[in-house]
């Protein structure tokens, strides 16, 4: 593993220094080179579906690491995407003359070795892959064992074409070792690598923040809140719970709870609970809230138990909860968000205001679904991870956010006094 | 200490709305209660002293824990010109409209709670909680058992003026316990603490790194060169150089080796000398200096041991090495710099090119002292510490650099389709 940490750092330091024309060349020759290379992918990947098959992994996880033509055109077109993307490195910005004269201003530069840890999916490898490069980083990759073959097939695709171009072949590491011995290895040297990404569930991310002497961006878990306000306008209301609970329930920015003001409860509950039920969602509902949706008459309703508003549903469940006023509205979210993505439905300005400048998540929305908590979605042009944790990046992270700046100070052989 | 983190946690919630009239005022007011409370700071400190004596602490130890008239003058002014400072919290920036008319945009916000270490200085008590107030945060205070007296007296006094202020009381968290076991424990409590900032050596810093649960600003720790040129002003050169190395050689951006280009070497390399040595400068030399420079001749030139290019002197000793050229220079830089502050004093367009781009530090110079690197000197107004790593912040760290941002989205009701 040492041996790949050195690769990589020197690797990444080439890296740093090549131009955006070369970087988003080589992005397309690895392109195209999938294409050409799919035949051995595909057969890679029958071998780990095979493997798969005999370990009686979930159809969900089989279906996750299926490799087939259109999966793989979707990946070769999101590459594509990338490298047209506007490269953030050596971008210029904070420019100014001290009092003496000092010109100082600062400068984008690559993180330097990005540590990625992922589970099933293998779309993840290329994906990562390109914007380590277009960022000027290097990366070490470290996929999920199920997916090694087809991990393999992959990144030597992206060997052969780096080998044909100006870009260092050891930029993109790959950690070709299924012992989990080998991820605390990782998260131990800090010599070599700058920043870990996880990409997975709630115990990688919670076992990487344990064992890693190197920073971890912490994200991706979203238990997440849209609170209907008593002036909200309540048909409207309806279409946003319903695109933010339903439209891909999976995902970290889909809706776990619902909030609604005590006034309106007992008119827009029953609206609200029609409507969500044909499309198979069940309710897990607090005393309140089955007072007016009672059990016996509302089959999709019961009680909630311990412990459910903190649970990030990732399925056709909604928590539903009745609050007196704002205020409470803001102090349950406080208590139970992840500070992903909540939201407040309403046309009171006031509220709006303290919703706005009291709840401190990643993405604060007003009158809008949490769906639209992704890089694409916000203009970034690509995705790294969703961060979720205060330093260096909040919220959707895209290009930008996998460099850093150093300080350029031009003088004319100043001294300081 | 969960006690105190919960404290710290529901504080850093209430301070991050107040207002930043609220914050100047309550610091203005700490700042006069220091000095009307500056008896008791001071029957403290000499408390810390005796102690210190008993223990015989180094003279240059109990000179930093000292605390007297001027001293404490120069803190309240210190915290006064923060107190004056633009308040950073509630910026708004990178503001868009997106296509499908959501409007969006960042908002800076406080960190949360600050975890700070620190050793002997009682000032970094006062400096530390005047930045968290000002930006926002909450912070949790561990500074050195020296000075325990003396800190407490100091917080005494802070708590008192924040009771009579709209600002909580818990925002400044005070480990009143010296025992190691302490420091241990506030790098676990990742859930109340957003970021570690360690005040002190090498040693500090690397026990954070490796106990810490919590994001560790590393810094402060500066191996720094310069790199004179063949095409540089030799007059200027010497006086840039004397400046980085003696105007205050105990500090982490003074110089620590000389990089001389061999084409000027014979001839520049006995001007530095000489001219250093008056300032009771002593050198280590490689093997190409010391046939220039014999030892014989020049008494305060010795010859490198191992691992003397890796040492940050703090100190009147100058590492001195001869390079071919500026691949060699970079090299040399790229393998033993820290990453603080690096610079080249030439007047060669190409190699100022070529160095901006390849050095990558925290700070890069060009024809200047490395002395520069400040948060006073680069235009902040202040400085919390200067990072050496590569997440959030590079270089010196002011009150922005204790905020981070959420992101904001108002909508009409919009649904990702």
């Amino acid at each position: 593993m040492i041996e790949l940490g050195k690769k990589a750092r020197a690797a990444g330091r080439k890296l740093a220094h090549a131009t955006p024309y070369e970087k988003e060349e080589a992005l397309l020759l690895i392109a195209q080179s999938l294409l050409d290379c799919k035949d051995e992918i595909f057969q890679a990947n029958q071998i780990d579906l095979a493997a798969g098959k005999e370990a009686w992994l979930s159809p969900a996880l089989l279906d996750r690491l299926t490799l087939n033509q259109s999966r793989l055109e979707g990946i070769v077109s999101d590459l594509r995407n990338v490298a047209a993307l506007p490269d953030p490195v050596g971008e210029m910005f904070d420019a100014k003359t001290l009092p003496n004269g000092l010109k100082i201003h600062k400068q984008r530069v690559p993180l330097g070795v990005l540590g990625v840890i992922y589970e099933a999916r293998p779309n993840v490898t290329i994906d990562v892959a390109g914007l380590a490069l277009k960022t000027g980083n290097a990366a070490i990759l470290r996929g999920g064992s199920e997916t090694i073959h087809t991990n393999r097939a992959l990144v030597g695709a992206i060997h052969q074409t780096l080998a044909n171009t100006q870009l260092p072949v050891d930029a993109i590491q790959f950690v070709d070792d299924p012992d989990r011995e080998r991820v605390l290895e990782l998260l131990q040297m800090d010599e070599y690598v700058d920043i870990v990404i996880p990409r997975g569930g709630v115990g990688l991310h919670e076992f990487c923040r344990k064992n890693s002497r190197i920073p971890v961006i912490t994200g991706g878990i979203g238990i997440c809140h849209l609170f209907v306000d008593e002036t909200a306008n309540q048909e409207a209301a309806l279409e946003v719970l319903r695109n933010a609970k339903i439209q891909r329930p999976t995902v970290c920015n889909a809706l776990d709870t619902a909030l609604v003001h005590r006034s309106i409860a007992p008119e827009f509950l029953p609206r609200l609970v029609n409507m969500l039920e044909k499309d198979g969602v069940t309710f897990k509902a607090d005393e309140e809230t089955l007072a007016i949706l009672p059990s016996d008459k509302y089959k999709s309703v019961s009680p909630t138990e311990p412990g459910d508003f903190d649970v990030e549903w990732l399925s056709l469940t909604l928590g539903i909860k009745v609050v007196n006023n704002l205020d409470e509205a803001i102090a349950h979210i406080s208590e139970h968000s992840t500070g992903h993505s909540d939201g407040i439905l309403t046309q009171d300005k006031d509220n709006v205001e303290r919703f706005v400048r009291e709840v401190d998540s990643a993405a604060v929305y007003v009158n809008a679904s949490t769906r639209f908590t992704d890089g694409g979605q916000f203009g970034l042009g690509a995705e790294v991870a969703i961060s979720t944790q205060r330093l260096h990046a909040r919220g959707p992270m895209g290009l930008q956010e996998l460099t850093t700046y150093k300080w350029v100070v031009i003088g004319e052989n100043h001294i300081r006094s």
